[in-house]
């Protein structure tokens, strides 16, 4: 029961035979573990088997239905609106995503609105779905109130990220994946995993004074005391803060309050049966607006130009959006994906009351 | 020959006329003067009548067609693909989101890609005009380079605004319209003419140290040397720089790249007879989606539960982003928009070059 090293594979089936093992449909069990997989892949460690114990936690207390089948409530040439029927984020998206593509292949573009949902995982997951079929990709998602918005003591929206893929002619497509607030809570749970002190700009006290003890904003977010973590651009409008929360905005507008899902403050609020949690799904169809080879080849001058720029003293490399992640995935890949003791000591706990063992490193 | 209020209807009336005088129509030359007038009245006064000169200098330097007439190069149910014939910015992009409005009204989604276009103010006006449909309307523009990337020298993007109005049961619509950089060049010219340094964080020099002189920076700007604005969240990726980097990245990739205008380094270039331009504007039927009134209610909701937060000491109010620029209008449509010396002896200078007299306050 110690820190180490796990290939994907062994990661990817254990995931699956859990969620198997609570109910969960075969290729609905897939869909997730794929999810899970392809952020512990991409180095994005909060958003992989880490947090399986969430969705355990929440299938066992009803929060999530295991055997829900998204349904369709509205579907027109371009729009699907989907529900969810309170099942895994990440079953209700993946579907989402694959009519937002069928809808974009025909009409050029697909948009489909998910209501009754729960966290999906990685938003960046969903918007490279459309690559394979030379599309761009769009996902954004709302969430649980986390961010103290410009001048507010108390936090109403959630970390809310956008992320667009788009095709290039280059090694990697191009994949921004970004919460809309300074940092994610999964980055205070990091820190708090190291017992290091945060960055000042990165979190409030409901004084608005930084916190930057990772226990106490989590105890904060916990028990949805006032102050939490900061808009992209930071707690003030000089350097910009009510963009980040305009931003937080924008996500809940498309994926929250247009979708029908519950937004603001009752997203996965304790008080509710349903976290209710909304996304928002895009898929344009470029082949309709520019030859596909003409497109890759504009993004790979855009990129050459991006990364041919002098840099600054000390920086390595200018990096664009997915770059470290694509890296970190192929490394991942053959070097397995490292898991600290904790996590693994979790893994094994959940193997062991479900009936599937998880063999430690 | 000095500063004053000017009505809104006098000054309307003096651009489209100064834009007659050089050869526009007639109901261009009162699209031109909407996008301008709509900026002075919400209190954006970089983006009025004090950048006429660079409108008027643009038609008679010929980088401006002022006889150009917008044309459809691509047209699916959903999709427009537009060029402005290196026309006004204003024209293309009244007509893209015209265009993009029509195809929401069939196919529940509009999209406008525009390519060949200049400058064409401010993007809230565009995605404001869907509004009067019950419809959401996004508008992104990308722009000559300004903004220095993540670790780079060297400006390569623009400040790239995003913006994106929906209606709602409240006071005001929701208008988000933000650069993606912390701030605009406008900011440094405003800072020039009170002679008063800018705060830290804001622009940079080409060692990525702070750069506070505003002349300085305008400086660097027009000689294209090294050094520039800043991205949101700032020259690190510590308080999420490359979050604004990779947001500027998604408007050109949407309006520059897809749209077969120039991108990056390219936009504006001044070896290029054309400047170049592209926009992204979009319309979303709501009512395809949700009923319209549900969708006003909720909206109405969200903002009830930002607003009813409680507050920072010290901060008078918690703002709905658009909320500070209607106020700004209804006042100014009464009280008449300010205009320094400085601007109306530009336009006093304007109207005496094509025979339209600028009456000074």
């Amino acid at each position: 029961m110690t820190a180490g090293s796990y290939s994907h594979k062994y990661l990817f089936d254990f995931a699956k035979r859990v969620m198997v093992s609570l109910g969960v449909s075969d290729p609905d069990s897939e869909s997730f573990a794929n999810v899970l997989i392809a952020a512990d892949l991409r180095g994005i460690a909060s958003h992989g088997v880490a947090r399986l114990s969430r969705y355990v936690d929440g299938i066992r207390s009803g929060k999530i239905n295991p055997r829900a089948h998204p349904s369709v409530l509205v579907s027109a040439p371009t729009i699907s609106v989907i529900s969810g029927e309170n099942g895994l984020g990440q079953v209700a998206a993946t579907f989402a995503v694959e009519q937002a593509i069928e809808k974009a292949r025909a009409s050029g573009v697909g948009l489909s609105f998910v209501r009754n949902s729960n966290h999906f995982g990685i938003a960046g997951y969903y918007a490279m779905k459309p690559l394979s079929e030379d599309m761009i990709g769009v996902c954004m998602t709302n969430a649980r109130p986390l961010v103290v918005h410009t001048f507010s003591r108390r936090a109403v929206l959630g970390t809310n990220p956008i992320s667009l893929a788009a095709p290039t002619g280059w090694r990697y497509p191009f994949v921004l994946d970004m919460a809309t607030s300074v940092i994610t809570s999964g980055r205070v749970e990091v820190y708090e995993r190291l017992s290091r002190e945060m960055p000042v700009g990165w979190c409030v006290d409901a004084d608005g004074e930084p916190a930057v003890d990772p226990a106490f904003v989590l105890d904060t977010i916990r028990s949805r005391r006032q102050g939490g973590l900061l808009p992209l651009g930071g707690d003030k409008e000089e350097l910009g803060g009510h963009k980040g929360y305009g931003l937080a905005m924008l996500v809940d507008i498309l994926s929250g309050v247009l979708s029908g899902a519950a937004f603001g403050l009752d997203v996965g609020s304790p008080d509710s049966p349903s976290h209710n949690v909304g996304h928002f799904i895009a898929a344009l169809n470029i082949d309709m607006i520019m030859p596909i080879d003409e497109f890759r080849l504009r993004m790979s001058r855009l990129i050459e130009m991006l990364k041919s720029s002098p840099r600054q003293a000390g920086a390595g490399r200018i990096y664009i959006h997915g770059e470290k992640e694509f890296e970190e995935a192929q490394k991942r890949a053959i070097e397995g994906i490292p898991l600290p003791e904790k996590v693994v000591k979790t893994l094994v706990s959940i193997g062991e009351s479900v009936g599937v063992p998880f063999e430690a490193g």
